[in-house]
């Protein structure tokens, strides 16, 4: 079975508006065996989205997002109806509807959000669970074609509720799709490393993706136990630089790791502001072994709470090896945790030295007897060098917790 | 002038991959006058992407990203050649280079990068600064197609050399683009309330941009008067609805009011788990306002560095006015700070109660003489309430900042 994605708006073309719809319906599309074969992005003229669902009417099904909003930009409902020669028909019932829920958050219902209760005579509509504006379901000739609003909960909810339980009863084989994370190595010596394997498993499509923090694998195929078998040969080959599967970022599998043995973190960190915290706290559960941080953007922080030393500071500088390490045992210290991660340097743009470059970053470790630091050197913006950092130390808490 | 954006590559069909290199060339080009008239997102198969050319040489510009990289899934460049009839030739010199370049950080070069040396007989090379994947380029009935990797700081780079000041000089008219971005009304009566406006500048195109965190409003048009004229009638209709322009965003309005004021800030977290601090060290400079934060994710942390009374924790709990208060006023203590800011509340999706729900939240504040605290119920996943908390937030600092 396959399907084309259409996502309409002007702010997508301009590059104001990140296109996250598309990737969460690609991913959940997947999962049910159904493949997106084309995604096409265009502006919020009737005609345009008229010619482009003639364009792809050779598909199976068509995902069309956005434009179902009350303003004037909004003109997908009326695309489809001329597409389908349809004559919509305004429902007193949905507007009654509408008209209670605008009524318990704020004092009247604009009139702008009229032309929502207007439904199909042809087509049906398409429950939001969540928001005001309702989706279009129509066939023809073999084809089913959905109509979503473009705001991301109110989509995600009716994919989940009507289009996707649609769509799964229509597709026949499930695609079993499996991605190996990998970190440390580039991608054409990866790829080199794994190549063999690659060869000896036919019925295994592998594809390489890579990102700013390392390598994924992606292994796709019809059945399971050759996938399986696929992935247990990459994994003794690859070893250590596997570090998760699917989606699985750092901060799960070091938050699995710390829970099964029991051991609690805190972290002290400088350039990178309290992101190592957010992306460790973005996990569900996090309070169980993540008792805090500290984000010591000055001199007089890190010695006040983290009891760096002044001597230190003078001596070596705050960005250094020393201060690093200071750091991660006065944080584990402060916290009483059996883990303490210490990060100072220099993000960027500004603040960079000919001996302390931006991009300059030494992470310190703290846990039993053992206090070390290592020291990187990243060449990224601003944000990429804090994200960076962010990844090598949770990449580092996961090494020392694995062994 | 008009261009079709084409992005290749299975991870961005099956949602593995956001593509944000679209929303990055939609905007570079929107600021030189050159309208993303259609984006095409297909697999990496050769037949798509000779097909997907064929199907948009009426443009005056193409640009494809992806599929330049070493390994067997990167086919972009043999599509290039079969579309254009091209017999490429091994380039003896730029392996040289790339072999020195590769010698550098590891000990060999992988033979799959050799299909990275093939040069183009009837198209040029576009030089790549930051990787191996050189460009391609070629011209055909009018039109100019650009071929560059999927790797963003890569295709960045590119761009910006060579792409970018080429599709400048062919450009004629410059579009300027205004965003006026608000927070705190919902679309459809922000639309209402501007209607009239709009209406009165014909020549001024106007979208409704909503997201998590409010609605931008973004404008278009050729002249900058109108523009202007439009954009100071907006101002004074919405008034602190307004909270900046463009690529602003609240922590960059929020650092620039401190800095102007001259005041110091310092943030003690609790649900959003360093968001806070992450967002405010995001900004270049930040160093000279924000002094420090602190994640505090235990009672114990809240008593022992934010001097939160047992008492308060005991009585009403952690997730309560009190406590963020005094969290507020802890942490500004602790750094010495002009404004603290305290934040408790539970990002869900375990820890709820019937009293105090998923997405409870309050917000302490804490300048001069006054402190108080704000209660707000949110009802995203837990990054979203994260990202929402830590917005309020933010506007609630700039709102107290501007009076």
């Amino acid at each position: 079975m396959n399907l084309a994605l259409i996502t309409i708006g002007n702010e997508l073309l301009s590059g104001f508006t990140v296109d996250t719809n598309a990737a969460w319906i690609g991913k959940k599309l997947s999962k049910i065996g159904v493949q997106v074969s084309i995604h096409i992005t265009i502006d919020d003229r009737v005609e345009s989205i008229v010619s482009t669902l003639k364009s792809v009417s050779d598909k199976n099904a068509v995902i069309v997002t956005g434009g179902l909003g009350p303003t004037h930009d909004d003109v997908t409902s009326s695309a489809f109806f001329k597409y389908f020669d349809d004559t919509p028909q305004f429902s007193e019932e949905y507007w009654e509807v509408l008209t209670q829920r605008f009524l318990k958050i704020t004092s009247t219902i604009p009139d702008l959000n009229r032309n929502q209760a207007m439904i199909p005579t042809k087509g049906t509509t398409i429950p939001n669970p969540v928001g005001s504006a309702r989706g279009l379901q129509y066939e023809k000739d073999g084809c089913t074609y959905f109509s979503l609003p473009g705001v991301p909960n109110e989509m995600k909810a009716m994919m989940t509720e009507s289009v996707l339980p649609f769509l799964e009863k229509k597709s026949h084989h499930n695609l079993i799709v499996r991605t190996i994370r990998t970190t440390g190595i580039p991608e054409s010596a990866l790829a080199e490393k794994v190549d063999i394997i690659l060869r000896e498993h036919p019925d295994v499509s592998m594809a390489f993706l890579p990102q700013l923090i390392g390598v994924d694998i992606r292994l796709t195929g019809k059945i399971e136990s050759k996938i399986s078998s696929c992935q247990h040969e990459l994994e003794s080959e690859l070893g250590d630089l596997v570090f998760g599967y699917d989606n699985e970022g750092l901060e799960n599998v070091v938050g699995t790791l710390l829970l099964k043995k029991g051991l609690t973190l805190s972290v002290a960190e400088s350039c990178t502001g309290g992101l190592l915290a957010h992306r460790l706290t973005n996990i569900p559960g996090s309070s169980a072994y993540f008792k805090g941080g500290i984000t010591s953007y000055s001199n007089e922080a890190k010695m006040k709470l983290l009891q760096v030393e002044e001597d230190t500071l003078e001596r070596v500088g705050a960005v250094s090896s020393e201060t690093a390490i200071e750091m991660a045992e006065g944080v584990r210290k402060l916290l009483k945790t059996d883990i303490g991660v210490g990060i100072t340097g220099i993000a960027g743009p500004g603040g960079g030295t000919e001996i302390k470059p931006v991009g300059l970053v030494y992470i310190g470790f703290s846990m039993g007897e053992q206090s070390y630091a290592k020291k990187f050197i990243f060449s990224r913006d601003r944000k990429g060098n804090k994200y960076l950092t962010s990844q090598v130390a949770l990449n580092m808490i996961r090494l020392t917790l694995k062994k």
